[in-house]
């Protein structure tokens, strides 16, 4: 009666039992054993970015968006020009509390079914001078877009800017590798792609800019330089640290290793998403973006074009099945969206998609 | 082999099996299922303050900081003037979490072994008409000191004054009743005295405040005001949720109502100070505080004055014991702290002062 519903959506997720074990222990957060906990895991995650030379990561307590905030506060000067490219609702978020730190922000606007427009950086920046950073949504989840993260890091290195990159539900699945690009800061969190979960932030800076990151945080919290000079000097959190969330992590990394890292966990996702695709294509549900733009992350999927579909009705039949879906985000057409991401596999992906089509029947929506 | 140490820490605590039990599910943050637990657990906390008619309670990610620096950020206005009544480390960061914020803020100073002086308030207030709110922490966990707290609210009152209590590690223990005293907002968090696991904040704000407290904030994710109305016309949190913390606080909250409320967990704690303080003067120890200002949440001892000891190894040999202690937060004292708060009774304070009497001989230590 009480097993777990399979969460389709972009985080919380479905992790596994061992992940949710490791939450069985109290762990004294001021304590050698915890430090060291806590050591590990940043190892890991550098390594995860081949940034083990140039880069250091700092955890943050809170959700993605306070790692976010953190680190525009910390790496954007007060005196700085954020450019925030936005197709979607976590770029408009990001432009949101840049410009509520008081950071001026200036937002480069693009539809949500294309991804942001490398010639339309580089004329904006060209444009106004006084821009200092770009801010970058790698995988938007409003719709599941991935955008350019090569090239516009590419543009930031050959434009002399810092680009700021929120790869919030991308990190851990999609490639990315200082090794091949360069930024100034990457965002994520447990709660995503890692399969940890949810309740913390981490944020890789560039060490080259890190003393100049001093001062500038507006947020004694948020202040990215504060954290990091503390945990360095004491192996401590500055403030409480969310224990339980870290071990949790921890364990999860153990995880992601053991599976084969990034490649491997891109080709579950990537299968998920097929499979997913394949299936719901025969109950004629199709998808937001054109096939080249979506992520193995998140897909977002039209409504059906039938009177007796709503929302509502169609979440609550498909989760008294068993699995979570996710609402859309967008405005102007009505959408939802079904993620690929947590510890599912092909099973799951073909559970959902029965699931699917029985509720369809149960409420007489025809397949097109 | 694998037994938990016992925490006697002011947090992360050791918690029931039971509260961490409740860890082992993954909850859709965006269904009604959360929202339920979330809903419940927030009318749970007014029901403590008895602040069910004239306060909410809007709940923040992240550590008991990020709610302190949430609660200034949102309450103090722009132009207000916050004057911190400072006995301790707590206090010096929410001055500083203020001023970094960019809000006038006056630290009005005590010695760290007296409570705020009343006499001294008034006297600063009447001295400086510019001042809008004062900074009160209920229980300097730096010492343990217990701060006037009806007092400061009644002069509050009487210069119709703005207060702000950080109650992090009194709330659920130490008497705090909204039929007896007012307050514009009062902060605590997950991991203290309702023995949840750390990860998240909540904060009580009046009411009656609340209109003002719109575009106060300088941070969108602290941004209390937007929290509360977001939450009140969605029923779901702004930003992801640590939904494992806030499930483990759910069932932390019901063993709370379970065991009697706050004044069964004032005697259980109570209790615990009392057998400590007896116990640990039998082996010479002797705590910082003169008796009457000593909270049974955590106590500060000073170090033994022999030559054999130090806290690093003594820390060491209790923990291989099977405890945790806590260092001491006074720069000009050697000490140490011992909390008195989690899900620890009698049976645990007697252990651990064995043990600390078993490793004294370990250091040949003399007991004085």
């Amino acid at each position: 009666m009480d097993r777990d519903n399979i969460l389709l959506t972009p985080g919380p997720l479905t992790t596994t039992l061992r992940t949710k074990l490791a939450m069985l222990k109290d762990w004294g957060s001021w304590d050698t054993d915890f430090n060291a906990l806590t050591a590990k895991l940043r190892q890991q995650l550098l390594e995860v970015i081949d940034g083990q030379q140039d880069y250091v990561v700092v955890p943050l307590q809170g959700s993605g968006t306070f790692a976010v905030e953190a680190a525009i506060a910390t790496i954007v000067p007060k005196k700085g020009h954020l450019l925030v490219l936005d197709n979607g609702a976590y770029c408009k978020r990001m432009a949101k509390l840049a410009t509520m730190m008081g950071r001026q922000t200036t937002v480069l606007s693009h539809p949500e079914d294309e991804p942001i427009s490398i010639a339309a950086v580089e004329q904006a920046v060209i444009a106004d001078s006084s821009i200092t950073n770009i801010g970058l949504i790698h995988c938007e989840t409003g719709t599941g877009i991935v955008n350019p993260l090569a090239a516009v890091s590419d543009l930031c290195q050959r434009l002399g800017l810092g680009l700021i990159v929120d790869a919030m539900s991308s990190f851990g699945a999609l490639p990315i590798s200082a090794n091949d690009i360069v930024f100034d800061a990457l965002i994520s969190a447990s709660g995503k792609c890692l399969e940890g979960v949810p309740g913390m932030g981490f944020v890789f800076i560039r060490k080259a800019i890190l003393d100049s990151c001093e001062g500038n945080s507006h947020s004694l919290a948020m202040d990215l330089y504060d954290q990091y000079i503390y945990m360095e000097r004491t192996g401590q959190w500055r403030f409480t640290p969310p224990t339980h969330v870290v071990a949790a992590l921890a364990e999860a990394m153990k995880q992601f290793i053991e599976e084969g890292g990034q490649p491997a966990r891109l080709a579950r996702y990537n299968n998920n998403c097929q499979v997913l695709l394949d299936g719901l294509a025969t109950l004629g549900f199709k998808p937001f973006l054109k096939p080249e733009y979506i992520s193995p992350i998140i897909i977002t999927f039209l409504a059906p074009q039938d009177s007796h579909y709503d929302f509502k009705q169609f979440y609550s039949l498909v989760k008294a099945a068993g699995f979570m879906l996710y609402p859309g985000k967008l405005t102007a057409i009505e959408t939802f969206r079904v993620g690929c991401i947590g510890a599912i596999g092909e099973k799951e992906m073909r559970q959902v998609i029965s699931a699917m089509h029985f509720c369809m029947q149960q409420m007489n929506i025809e397949i097109n």
